[in-house]
């Protein structure tokens, strides 16, 4: 009886962070409380709050969840990816992509409270670090690039902000179109010092 | 009489607009109301509700004031900047510093309630996207740089979108020291194609 015991736990779990999720682009943070997920999860509150005494930890710890999927789904698509120069547009499409999403939203919620309630704040600045570290790992084993050679880090990291910038600018309106035409140009000039920086993994597919 | 009275009316309004500006980065959206904004400024609840009957109505005023005044410091400082090639390197500096201050913050706070309040975001979405064009107009000139030359429209936007995730970068920890190595890059990286589309005012100081 142990092992399916487990098992619900892991499920219950998983759907009070996927509900999580989903509630704070549409509710807010102020809103989104343990009661509130529980009830759209379809869980008891007191199931809940057995998971996840306080909303601080439900919240958190959906936006790491998912920041896990998405590292996860980021991996399995680069690796269906072509190899060769066309490469590098797919992968920047990627990750010009990452933070469009109900996910970034709801982590959007989730900095902008902390900006504002210190104590929330201190529990969410090592998560946004961390989850920044793992996008950042991330990008850098997908464009197959050597870090340490020199503006390398630096080009990585403006992608990742950019990509910040652009799931701002998808916020309110739906900015594909615009989206597409950047991801062009920002391949055209990030490529050659991505070039000079191969691992050889880039073009490997 | 008339003209004092007026010049009062003006700057009642301005302490409102500030007053609203300074305390949606502090309160957030929920608790930035007239009346709280009202006695920040040291304003009666009543002169401020004539001013702005409600708080949509203060509120996109402030972030539209803001953004006026940053516009205007804009081209002031760069009136100040030499000429010559360390020019490209400082107006990208001032423009991804852009949204990192207080003003950035509140317009965050504004963008985020509007995603999840239709009515909000109705108000909201031509004023961001009025606030995102004078910002590219701004930095058009600023970098003097002809627009209708290929790829130069995309790498401008790319730059203001950058600046925005910088900013969101910026929201829960100080970020200038990486900040400004991804000045030093991002400048090395639009130099070719802005000196393509030079319009010569570029290098006119």
């Amino acid at each position: 009886m142990r092992e399916p015991q487990q098992e619900r736990s892991r499920t219950t779990r998983r759907r009070l962070l996927e509900a999580a999720t989903a509630c704070l682009p549409e509710l807010g943070w102020t809103r989104t409380t343990v009661a509130v997920v529980a009830e759209r999860a379809g869980v008891s509150r007191g199931a809940a709050q057995h998971h996840f005494p306080a909303r601080e930890d439900l919240v958190t710890a959906a936006v790491q969840h998912i920041s896990d999927v998405q590292v996860a789904e980021l991996h399995e698509k680069a690796a269906q990816l072509p190899s060769g120069p066309v490469r590098t547009e797919a992968v920047v499409a990627m990750l010009l992509d990452l933070y469009t999403g109900p996910t970034f939203r709801a982590a959007l919620h989730l900095w902008v409270a902390a900006s504002t309630e210190e104590q929330l704040g201190a529990i969410v600045r090592p998560l946004e670090a961390h989850v920044g570290r793992e996008a950042h790992r991330t990008a850098v084993e997908l464009l197959g690039v050597d870090e340490t050679v020199q503006g390398v880090r630096e080009t990585v990291q403006a992608t990742l902000d950019l990509a910040r910038g652009l799931g701002l600018a998808n916020l309110l309106s739906d900015d594909a179109a615009r989206r597409r035409k950047i991801v062009r140009q920002w391949t055209a000039l990030i490529e050659p010092t991505l070039a000079e920086a191969s691992t050889g993994a880039r073009s490997a597919g």
